[in-house]
Order: structure tokens, then C-alpha cells, then sequence
């Protein structure tokens, strides 16, 4: 048994549950280096109080079971549906598992997974294990923390290389589909984070905005939100920059944002609540007027996805510790006019919060940029 | 209400269900052209059988309710996740759905959904409602097709792009990212159907190889599975050529695999089932001694979603009807010397398939390509 699912079974005795069960996603990669897509078959790993483990899947993917996850006790399928129960029911008849409550992850496991689990397992609680799986990722290790700072280092050479090709009339939709290629070309695995927004003028008002065909014009802000994935560990960096002369209030703006990200980034330290940097970041920008137009979040945590825990948001009393890694991404949005967000990529050290990313804060022209 | 609620509506009284419940993904966009992010908030478009329509999401996201979907009935929440029930609560009592079974599609409503609406909705029955939100998208309209048949030509276009950059050395990593670097410059949506597999040599027979750095050199067989993304829709085709000389019973198997899809090709028609397209192709990799090394099915549906109804295996006896498309994708694999896999995207018309790729089927040397 591997150390990682060694600490899996001690939280979940130290939770008092029979067991969890994984479908695919990161979770099952950092147990058991199990890549699988999640497609309509079902594909599901249990691993018992006991330290026992089963895993249901087609036939077919029966050859990726190398390694650590050769030890598996695994129950096959054929291509007919008709068939699936009776894997189910194998692994349920070889765990012995008849009772006590089986810790599942709430935003990955499908009612897919669950009807065959309920239809199998027909004693078992399958509950909300965020408790146990939450906590397995929670705190990186050094190794992990290396391959985030790879990953942005790839996000932020992607972006150098991509700002000088910006210019009057490129589109967001060219620029954004340019950034990932510059993302491909240094290094970045083909399975992004997220698609990278790209937001011109008014455009950048709008936090979630997607990329489209307004055209770049001077006088524009240029929002980028963007990131890297780099042998499974993600990096999300937002920076923002003018195009031409822009607005009084648009720079003024920028130099708040840029506080409220130090705030924010100045305020976290291991045995303080992560809602503290939260409220740190807000108070900058509600001092200066902007309170209402900073309406979400300051943050959440990255690792292996592009959100999990922790969340930072002003009411989470969540204990910040060692090894814990999420962004500080103020932002003030002015309907019209444009946005400013400053996100960073943060690891909780022995006192106080590193950032991974180093790219200047400020808002500058793009300009400055162009070789 | 637009047509596509409309006829949600009609499936939902047809098969006698009290309404449906989405979460973010295809169906969701089908029906109100809502893209959403599918992360740790949950997010659910609930149609009854009334016709009446209630979205409950994120406030941040609140923006995004335009067109159609502006006519929802909204019911938001902010960044505490302690007030998330309070939304599905104001939902439910707006709705006055107390009782019935409503549908869920089960590949992609999440436990963390289900859990909300349960606490909600605590006279109803969520069920399995593939029936009903399956039926929806399973004939495509001339609309959706010709944007099927755009990411056919978008991925041929970029495939020929990448075949003339081979050479010996290169890896099948270097060789993917080209070619994902080449479907973004043909004009592909970001958002890729799945990561192109390009397997070389013995990589070949594993039809679900993953890149690596296995490098090209003369004598291998090359696979390409790969895909573009437009408007919303896919496009998935596999073709294997050869790289200087290769064994003779490589290239026999490649002459059996074309057969084999011509077979399954010209073996479906309107009124016939599903599996009589698997068991054509089947028949012909069987008659020549090869039937154990073709052990997945002959394809699978392919529109929004790179795996949807319907699936092409030999027990389906879904009728097949016009409009709907899917992939067909025989393949023989012969462990430790390659694999041969060609696949083509059809949709079923007034009196057969009619076939969306037209790259040749041949297993060509790739040198002929080389510009």
C-alpha cells in the first residue's frame, strides 16, 4: 500500500467511516496514478477502513493497473450495460462491505457512480466525504509545491511571449487562442486548467468573461486570466494592462487592486483563519470606495484542480497551515468602463504566504512588453 | 419558451415525469445556451412539466441569464456556502414541485447537486432521465450537422498541417501538441473534444494509448485519434499510416480494419439497430482470424459530447433513425508490434450513414503527405 493511501485509510478511520469511493479525477491520480476519462462507463475505486481496495471498470481500461494499482482487486465489465451491475456487485460480495457510511467527493462523483454503488452496497451511507478527501490534498509537499511553481513559470513565459503579438484590431478569441499556443510551446501539458480569458476594454468588467470577437482598441484595459498545467499541478494568474492612454480612473483603480492583492497576500500566516486575507483584501478596496464593485471572493485553493480547498472567502474560519496553496485575486469591476484583477498563486510557509508568481503587479502598458 | 424547452416539455409528459433538473454542461447549453463552468458551486436549471423554468446559481453568475434564458426565474446566493440551501429552498417553494420523479442526467449530475435538491425537494424522486434528456439532442437538426461536418474539416485541415512535421525523433508528445497547436490554427474552438492520442510502433495497440516520449523511427505504424470542436460541436476521427517499412502483417490487418469500417459504413440505415453496424464490422475482422484483438465496440454517439447516445455495440437495439451521428471505429491490436484503428464520424440519412470525414482509409505511408 502506498504512503498516500495509507494517510487515506487513517482519516478515514479518524472520521469514523466504513470506506470512500472515487470515481475518476484528481483524487484517484494522486492515490493510484489512475488517468482515466470520465465517460458514461463507470469507473469506481473503494478503498475499506480495513486498507482493503477494489476497483470496478471496464475491461478494456484493465491494462492501466500497473504499479501500485496492479495491488487493486479488480472487478471488469463488457461493453453491454446490461452488465455493469454484476462488476458492482463482485466488488461489493469480495469487501464484505454491508454497513457504516462511505465517504464520497460531492463534486465528482455522478449519480452515475452512486446508483450503481446504492444498487450494490445495499446496507452503506454513501455521504459527503469532503472531510476525509478534502483534507488528503490539502497541505502539498515539497514535490508537489515544485511542480505548481513549474507550472507557473511555463503560465508566465506563455504570457511574455504572447504580449508583443497584441496590437490595434487583434481579437480576443486571437489572442486568447495565441496564449495557448505559447502555453503548448513552453511546456505546458495539453490539459489546461481552464481556457484562458482574454478581456478588452468593457469587456474586462465582466470577472468570468469569455473570450470573444471585440477587436483590441487604444484606451483599453486587457485583462488576461490564465494558467499552466504541469505533470498534473495547475497554475491560475491573472494580471491586467493598458492599451494606449486609458482612463484616470482605470490606472487609479489598478493601483487599488494592486493593494488589495498585497493586503490580502501580507495578511495570511499558518494558525490564522483563511477568511482573515479575504478581509484584508476587501478592507483596501472598501477604504477606497470601491466595496460593492469587488463582489466575489478573494480566492480559492489550487493544486491539482483549478478550485478546491481552501476557499477564500471572508466568513471561512478554516485554519490556515503548511503546504496549503490557493490564489489572492482581488479585482474592482466598473460596468462599461473595464476591470482590474491582480490574482496570484500563494503557498502557506512556516509564517506567513510565499507567492509562486513574480510577474509585476502594477498595471502597465502593454507596450512596455513589446520587443 | 423556446422550441428546444418545448419539446423538453413534451418528453417530460410523455414519459410521465413531474419535470427535469440540469447541472452545467451540454443539455444545459442545448436548451437555454447557458455556459456555465461546472466547479464547486452548484448550479441547476429545473424544467416541470408545466413548463415552468427555475435557475439556481451563484449571484456572480447572475449576468449571464440573457436571451431565453432571461424568462427563468432566478434564485441566487452568494460566497458562504451556508447559504446555498436557502436558494434551493426559495426554488422549491416557487415551484411547488412536491412530489413526482424528476430526471437527472446521471453522467453528469453530481452527488453535491443531488444533495441540495434532495434537502429542497423532499417529496420528489430524482431518477435516472436519460430517456427523456437523451432523446433530446439524439437527432441532430441540419444546423448541428453542418457544424459537425466544420470541426470534420477543421480536423482534417489541421491533421494534414501536422502529418508533414514528422519525422524520425520526434516524440508522441511533440507530435500532439503540433497537432493541437495546428487544430487551434485551423480554427477549432479551445475547449478540444479530448487530448489527440498519437501513438507510434507498438503504442498503437493500446486503443487508449497516451502520449509519451516514445520517439518515431522507421518500421512503425502510426495512430492518430483526434478531434476539433465547433460552435459547440465535435468532431472525433482516428487514421494510422505507415513510417518507412513495416511488417507485412501490419499492413494486412490494415487492409482488414478498412474493410471493416466500410462494412459497418454500409451495414446501418434508418430502421435498423444500433448493433447491426457493430456486428457488420465485426464480422469481417472475425472472418479473417482477428476477432479476439478487436475486443471494444464498433463506436459510440458523438454531437456536443465526445461519447452520447447512441452506443455501437452488438446487443444496442436502439433504432437508428435520420440525424442521428456517431463514430465508426473497428481496430485490430496486436500487443508489442501495433495497432490499426480508423474511425469515421456518420450520420444516419433518409436511406443509410452517410459518412462526415473523407480523409483516405487507406493505411498510407505518412512520407506521401510530406509536402
Amino acid at each position: 500500500m502506498n504512503t498516500r493511501i495509507e494517510k487515506c485509510v487513517e482519516l478515514i478511520k479518524a472520521h469514523d467511516l466504513a470506506g470512500v469511493a472515487l470515481n475518476p479525477g484528481q483524487s484517484l491520480i494522486y492515490l493510484s496514478g489512475l488517468h482515466f476519462h470520465l465517460m458514461e462507463r463507470p469507473i469506481v475505486l473503494i478503498i475499506t477502513r480495513e486498507g482493503e481496495t477494489a476497483v470496478i471498470l471496464p475491461e478494456l481500461e484493465k491494462g492501466k493497473l500497473t504499479g501500485d494499482a496492479a495491488e487493486f482487486q479488480a472487478f471488469t465489465y463488457g461493453d453491454d450495460p446490461a452488465s455493469w451491475h454484476t462488476a458492482f456487485e463482485q466488488a461489493s460480495a469480495a469487501l464484505k462491505l454491508e454497513t457504516g457510511r462511505v465517504g464520497v467527493e460531492p463534486e465528482h462523483l455522478r449519480f452515475l457512480e452512486l446508483h450503481y454503488l446504492n444498487s450494490a452496497f445495499r446496507g452503506v451511507d454513501f455521504i459527503n466525504g469532503s472531510e476525509v478527501l478534502g483534507a488528503l490534498r490539502l497541505n502539498k509537499d515539497a514535490d508537489e509545491i515544485a511542480r505548481m511553481r513549474q507550472a507557473v513559470i511555463i503560465a508566465q513565459e506563455a504570457l511574455l511571449a504572447t504580449l508583443w503579438t497584441l496590437h490595434t484590431g487583434i481579437t480576443e478569441k486571437a489572442a486568447a487562442n495565441e496564449l495557448i499556443v505559447q502555453l503548448l510551446r513552453a511546456g505546458s501539458d495539453p490539459d489546461l486548467p481552464f481556457e484562458p480569458i482574454v478581456a478588452f476594454g468593457e469587456n474586462s468588467a465582466n470577472p468570468h468573461a469569455v473570450p470573444t470577437h471585440r477587436a483590441l482598441k487604444p484606451g483599453d484595459l486587457i485583462l488576461v486570466d490564465w494558467g499552466a498545467s504541469f505533470e498534473g499541478y495547475l497554475s491560475d494568474i491573472t494580471r491586467t494592462f493598458t492599451f494606449g492612454e486609458v482612463d484616470g480612473e482605470l490606472l487609479r483603480i489598478g493601483e487599488i487592486v494592486r493593494q488589495a492583492n498585497q493586503a490580502g497576500r501580507e495578511a495570511g500566516a499558518p494558525g490564522l483563519a483563511a477568511g482573515v486575507v479575504d478581509r484584508a483584501a476587501r478592507e483596501v478596496i472598501e477604504a477606497a470606495g470601491y466595496g460593492p464593485a469587488f463582489f466575489h471572493r478573494t480566492g480559492h485553493g489550487l493544486g491539482m484542480e483549478p478550485h478546491e480547498a481552501p476557499y477564500i472567502y471572508a466568513e471561512n474560519d478554516l485554519t490556515l497551515t503548511p503546504g496549503m496553496t490557493f490564489t489572492v485575486e482581488p479585482g474592482i469591476y466598473l460596468p462599461g468602463k473595464g476591470g482590474v484583477r491582480i490574482e496570484d498563486d500563494v503557498v502557506v510557509t512556516g509564517d506567513g504566504l510565499q507567492s509562486l508568481t513574480d510577474l509585476p503587479r502594477e498595471v502597465l502598458a502593454v507596450e512596455s512588453f513589446i520587443r
